[in-house]
């Protein structure tokens, strides 16, 4: 077993404005079976609000750390105090929220920017060389950063995502639900998981378990 | 792989004021990987939001359906019409809503009453020989609903409210984190997840597993 620490990064609670349920909850569950200790982040920044029985926005604002905060009971930390050297490998599960929240890809694409306390992270740990893990749509986070040095990223067999993607130098490869892509070189492991929208929780159990085994061992 | 078709009840989205996450998640999760259908409910009624930074109430509402509904990715039902004849077995997922939202037994204890549409179900599955099965907190559901039949149930190893469930004539025993307890007579599964505070991810998933299987062989 593992002693490694990882820093886990959400968005909020939720897959239309927020973290992604399951995804949150697949990786701290599959982190915790490599007996790895986990520290949960979210910055302080409101998010609009959508109404998960319509997928309508209601006009409401919610704070991301807070709504994080009911994924991980509590036990949360203000993502601009994440500092790299307390940590082994850097997470970010997905949901519409690393795409709204964390970034603006979702209405600028590869032309979009992504949080500032986001990009520090993903820079410094990939200067120190450590692992990075992003799935669903957040592997776009880990494009806009690190793209520039070709590194390959899987976004399921999404066409459209898997071309935008492209612009920004990193390289995309189909990848089934329940498996993951690895890039050894660059320390980047990503999953599809709910960018098949009809997977079943089992399937991105699976994908995301096989995925955190992976980033461990390369921790 | 069974083709069981299962109800879940939630009860919002946040172990202070809804269904506890990892609880809910794992419960899909196992539900999944045993080739169960899933259908998800919860009613439309009122919970008082709490800030899960903090553990205090912040004065808001939210609606236990549509918060439920970012646990399931929008595929919920009213609980009202949930049908007990085109299902096999029912499950609670734990959480404090399940003692604020479900019944009141956060502030009555063993003397207050379950929500109607949650007895009516338990009821419904009981008289047909359906199994049931309740994590965490939501065993005080079915204790008080079918205590007088001296159904057996586990609440962890917490003395204090394993005696305030006997007062409904339920037996309560002792289980680990990652264990169940079985009453085949009654047909009803329990595990305790976080009822241990200090439990990880791992062990509520291990737990949960445990007696999903269990309940998905006896439906």
């Amino acid at each position: 077993m593992s002693q490694k620490k990882i820093a886990v990064v959400l968005a909020g609670c939720g897959h239309l404005d927020g973290s992604e349920i399951t995804e949150a909850v697949s990786t701290l569950i599959a982190l915790a079976q490599q007996g790895a200790t986990v520290s949960v982040f979210a910055p302080h920044i409101p998010l609009q609000e959508v109404d998960h029985t319509t997928g309508k926005p209601t006009g409401h604002e919610r704070d991301v750390y807070a709504e994080s905060a009911r994924i991980c009971r509590g036990q949360i930390h203000d993502l601009k105090n994440l500092n790299e050297a307390e940590f082994d490998a850097l997470v970010f599960p997905g949901g519409f929220g690393a795409a709204l929240n964390l970034s603006d890809w979702a209405k600028k694409g590869s032309k979009g920017s992504v949080l500032k306390e986001v990009q520090d992270a993903i820079l410094s740990f990939h200067k120190a060389s450590k692992p990075i893990g992003a799935f669903c749509i957040a592997p776009t986070l880990v494009a806009k950063v690190l793209g520039s040095e070709g590194v390959t990223v899987t976004i399921g067999n999404d066409k459209e995502t898997s071309q935008e993607i492209e612009k920004t130098g990193a390289l995309c490869e189909d990848c089934a639900v329940n498996d993951f892509i690895s890039d050894r070189a660059h320390k980047v492991v990503t999953s599809p998981a709910y960018m098949y929208d009809e997977a079943t929780p089992a399937e991105v159990f699976e994908g995301i378990s096989k995925a955190v085994k992976e980033l461990v061992e390369m921790a």
